[in-house]
């Protein structure tokens, strides 16, 4: 984990809306646009600058196409995102419990 | 743990910095001003409206002393601050772990 502290959260993912995305696409292998602005409870215009700012930084990839005649998005994480999630999840505990502070404490 | 799911994580706690304060705080039982500032490479003024923030919400509390003839601040946590704390990290790892979107599902 990289010992800038509080630097080393990575604000793509802690912003609520996007940990939202990325903890759901962990969860579920595929999400479609309208389980993920139910369950987040985001209007279309927010889900959408949200999604297309973890699709830019390649941690999700997203696929249209149709139910019937019915346009449907799917959205599901990357590789990248899968492992972005995890160090975000271990920087995260190590702030939570206190740790991020002893570091480099000994090494002065 | 209240069920409206991204809603109930604590906005006041999730900031970067803020969090950052409240880690802290909830580690050691005493920071004074500069500590936090180095350990989380804050500026003073931005350091200052966060401890703000969170002194506003009865989360920490500050008391001004004096070193010799050096001004010294220092700032601890509050009761209702290591609740609210203890209540953010519950629902944190809820969504952290997708555990949050599961909720619900069965009382349809």
């Amino acid at each position: 984990m990289r010992k800038d502290g509080l630097g080393s959260i990575n604000d793509l993912i802690h912003a609520k809306a996007r940990l939202g995305i990325m903890s759901m696409v962990m969860t579920y292998e595929y999400c479609d646009f309208t389980m993920l602005k139910e369950k987040l409870r985001l209007t279309d215009g927010n889900l959408g600058a949200h999604i297309q700012k973890l699709e830019e930084a390649q941690y999700i990839i997203t696929k249209k196409t149709f139910l019937g005649r019915k346009p449907k998005t799917y959205v599901s994480v990357t590789e990248e995102g899968r492992e972005a999630y995890r160090e975000y999840i271990a920087t995260l505990e190590a702030v939570l419990y206190g740790e991020i502070f002893h570091e480099g404490e000994g090494d002065k």
